[in-house]
């Protein structure tokens, strides 16, 4: 996306920006394309921090709480390794700031339980999850949670997709309402900043890239497991002989090409051929395996030296979390000093 | 109540015991009856938390933060002035400890939203505030900030009325889910201490003393007060005339009686007295007035004192909340740990 151009890089006055994964996994092309290529662009932009949100990972995941501590390093390895600079950008890990706790404890006072039950993407996830009447209640609160995320950095841009847009609604909401309280204004207002490029859909065609759904392509993917993933991308599956005239629609290839492959001409091209016939798949999914190849190979072995020392990984994730609870701490006295919970 | 003989004063080892006041106006003889005087006793045995949960107060006080505000000290001054020794119980106030909302934020994914629904206590104060559909969501979930609170210090004894009992059972059904989590015994269960003199009714004969009614008499109250509110008391309206026989079921002359006149047997023969008729309410009166001036007097006197030093009693609480921080921010290290949330 095009970013405004009157933000200069060196202000000390740029916009605050929010954004950061649940480290429930390994992160893949789907997160490269969705997020993970716009922060390497916002960092030299924007005041930039990174939240590995394992608190709220563990909303739906308190029967495996290992697969939450071990992915926080994974997904910091992923960070490193695509191009985000902890110099420019702060990684932070959510659990380690207890004040974002606290502001979730005190907005909770600011939201009613029918608002969060309508909440879409609250209603939407606990159709999904199959919770049914048994909603765990940090679930069903943790837009609350979320406001305190986006509000503790006094964030004014959180990029998100367009089905999380009602979940920063939710967040304005608690601000507007914490501010009226306050009788000033304490908190501030975000904007959601939905990428253009939305979301790459999983090698099978899905709709979405998701582990759970296993048509994933991981940025810590092998040379091997990417060949092995390229040759079950999804084409057309009415282009039967090479002769037949191809279609683009759906097609996954094509797709990922339009993401990744940088010769536009030449992928132009390569799509006419497709469409009039006369072009197999092997030869469009080689240009493609060529494109992830060159893209990952880079991005894996960054990867597997940062992994070598993942002490010294550690190290960047305790300054990040050090930084950013500085700036939390400070909202939460401010907000506790509003409601009139500051005594000594 | 009677103590178990086991327990020694001195022993390092002695129980926690936690209880508490939300800070939203002065302290009554309610109070003292139902749990002051028994604090003076605890804090010979127990470890004694006694906490100023202001916080949980907002959850229905968003509108008048200055209040729960002013009441912190005011409420501490009661709690000195009767009798509550800084050196031997530890006065803390809720908000000024992170580690609790911390501990709230993850016992909420311990709990359903159906389960919160449920539970007794909340649905009647629920009722009580004509909350219905707009409940704020930090009041439904206002049992894991209980949870939380009674866990931080590992309270084995929480003392409470009877109609608190389903919040105990709920931070214990919180304990269990949590240590089978851990797969170890993280958090400790607590029991409900239910106190043999339960409540003390209104002045005007109301089933429970309490400030939104108006039938209190606070432990600060004057020479003046104390007498107008005697004059008010509520007796026996069949007993009109002096010879007429009396009637002691539900006198609050006599129930007040019973709770702080120390001389038994002469209590004993004026109840006889007023039984068999030929005694007057002003004689009972006026017995009841001479025994709350000479319990109130010492403690207004006492309250009169400390209230000139101001900052003193904020010492107090500072230092409290200090040493109570520690054991809290200790328990809020063993339960994220236990989840996998230690990095560094």
């Amino acid at each position: 996306m095009s970013l405004p151009a009157t933000e200069s890089p060196k202000s000390a006055e740029s916009a605050v920006i929010l954004t950061g994964d649940r480290p429930t996994g390994p992160l893949h092309l789907g997160h490269f394309v969705g997020s993970l290529r716009n922060r390497i662009d916002y960092q030299h932009t924007y005041k930039q921090f990174i939240m590995l949100a394992d608190a709220q990972a563990l909303t739906d995941n308190m029967d495996d709480t290992n697969k939450v501590h071990r992915n926080v390093v994974e997904v910091a390895l992923d960070y490193l390794a695509v191009g985000i600079d902890p110099a420019k950008s702060t990684i932070l890990i959510q659990s380690q700031i207890p004040e974002l706790a606290e502001l979730t404890f005190y907005y909770l006072n600011l939201v009613t339980v029918a608002r969060l039950e309508r909440n879409p993407t609250v209603k939407e996830e606990i159709r999904l999850r199959g919770f049914e009447r048994d909603i765990p209640a940090g679930f069903l609160t943790y837009p609350a949670s979320q406001a305190a995320d986006i509000t503790a950095f006094k964030a004014a841009l959180v990029p998100v997709g367009e089905d999380q847009i009602p979940m920063i609604e939710q967040t304005n909401e608690i601000v507007r309402r914490f501010n009226r309280t306050a009788g000033r204004d304490v908190l501030v207002e975000a904007k959601a900043l939905v990428p253009e490029i939305g979301r790459l859909p999983g090698i099978d065609g899905k709709a979405k890239m998701s582990k759970s759904l296993g048509n994933t392509i991981n940025l810590g993917a092998t040379a091997d497991e990417i060949r092995a993933a390229v040759k079950q991308v999804y084409t057309d599956p009415l282009h039967l002989r090479v002769q037949d005239p191809g279609h683009l629609e759906g097609n996954v290839a094509f797709l990922y090409l339009d993401a990744f492959d940088q010769d536009k001409a030449g992928l132009a091209e390569m799509k006419a051929h497709y469409v009039r016939g006369g072009l197999g798949d092997s030869l469009v999914k080689a240009r493609l395996e060529a494109c992830l190849q060159d893209l990952l190979a880079p991005i894996r072995a960054r990867r597997e030296e940062l992994a070598k020392d993942k002490s010294h990984v550690m190290q960047i994730l305790k300054e990040g979390t050090a930084k950013a609870r500085e700036v939390a701490a400070q909202t939460a006295d401010e907000v506790k000093a509003a409601l009139g919970l500051s005594y000594f």
